[in-house]
């Protein structure tokens, strides 16, 4: 069957879980799967790995990486540039791992646009009370800061019909398994498989 | 999530195994998932009940469900007639069940056109040499009957181009769990979950 790795895209707003969704999966000990790697000017903190966490760039390098269009998208926030090398994603798939890439919408975007073969997975909290109240335990009580933080989330949730597959996160070990189940479903696409009726001619 | 059922249109030659791997899945128990019933004018054999293995119809009331349009597909076959009734995989999808319709590939084309929002899968035998070895296995000897089955299922599996999956039945367990990855995936596609982004407008 496909021999080729998928790549795999996953977004969500903050609030939906997809970060624990992505630790459970990394953790479950799945050898077939690799997590993309960004690019950073940003220092590297403490216990932070070159190559694992990120890859850390000189703003230089970062900037060349940009002219030989090395990265799938890129942006630049609190003065430090954040990307996506398309290297790393490329050879890995090419080796038959599937690459999970967690990325913000509008990355995602360019991402799909780039490399449209690509799957794209929404994570959506299980409801809008839920959301609501994820957000208000992460350590705010500001009213103002809450509703700034739902709005976001919300303008985030309305890309999510640009994606193939939506999974609504109610238990984190039902959302891995989806996930799963969208990947092996995924390589047994006829269209990934195309090859495969040759031996039959 | 998605609250329709899904039509599970089944195909593949022969010697590829597709009757063991839906014969365990129907064991397994799972009750989200219910077996398409065909319509036929031959006689009920012993033991076959009508509605479970068969809708048993009169040669008159065949041709009134050809005429009513009641059919997705029939053919005649030795002087009896064998349809796929539409309302049985109606009402099984729209009570949320999953429908599993194992049917020939012309057959299965006819349902593909009547109802585009279905979900095909095709059952490749692991080799060519393994399809001719489960022919030769199933009774005779005579080369020629062996060839022209092998050249048959040949012919049928020119059709798996237009299949969404395609699963290599290697090892029948492996299958079963294909086929469940591929329904799990197929209801977690965001075109089949478009009103749940509702409650987050």
């Amino acid at each position: 069957m496909c021999r080729e790795g998928l790549l795999v895209v996953v977004s969500g707003p903050s609030g939906a879980g997809k970060g624990t969704v992505l630790n459970l999966l990394k953790d479950s000990g799945d050898d077939s799967i690799r997590f993309s790697v960004s690019a950073t000017t940003r220092a590297p903190r403490k216990g932070e790995v070159d190559g694992l966490n990120y890859f850390f760039k000189t703003k230089d390098e970062f900037k060349l990486m940009i002219e030989n269009d090395e990265l799938f998208e890129w942006v630049e926030y609190c003065d430090n540039f954040y990307g996506t090398p398309k290297k790393y994603i490329e050879s890995t798939i090419k080796d038959g791992y599937d690459c999970l890439l967690e990325i913000e919408v509008e990355g995602a975007a360019n991402v799909m646009k780039a490399y449209p073969q690509c799957v794209s997975v929404f994570i959506l909290p299980p409801s809008f009370e839920e959301l609501r109240r994820r957000i208000e335990k992460r350590g705010t009580e500001d009213v103002d800061v809450v509703n700034k933080r739902l709005d976001r989330a919300k303008k985030e949730i309305a890309y999510a019909s640009n994606y193939d597959y939506v999974i609504v996160n109610d238990s984190v070990e039902d959302a891995v398994e989806s996930l799963r189940s969208i990947i092996n479903a995924e390589k047994l696409k006829f269209k990934r498989n195309i090859g495969i009726l040759k031996q039959f001619e």
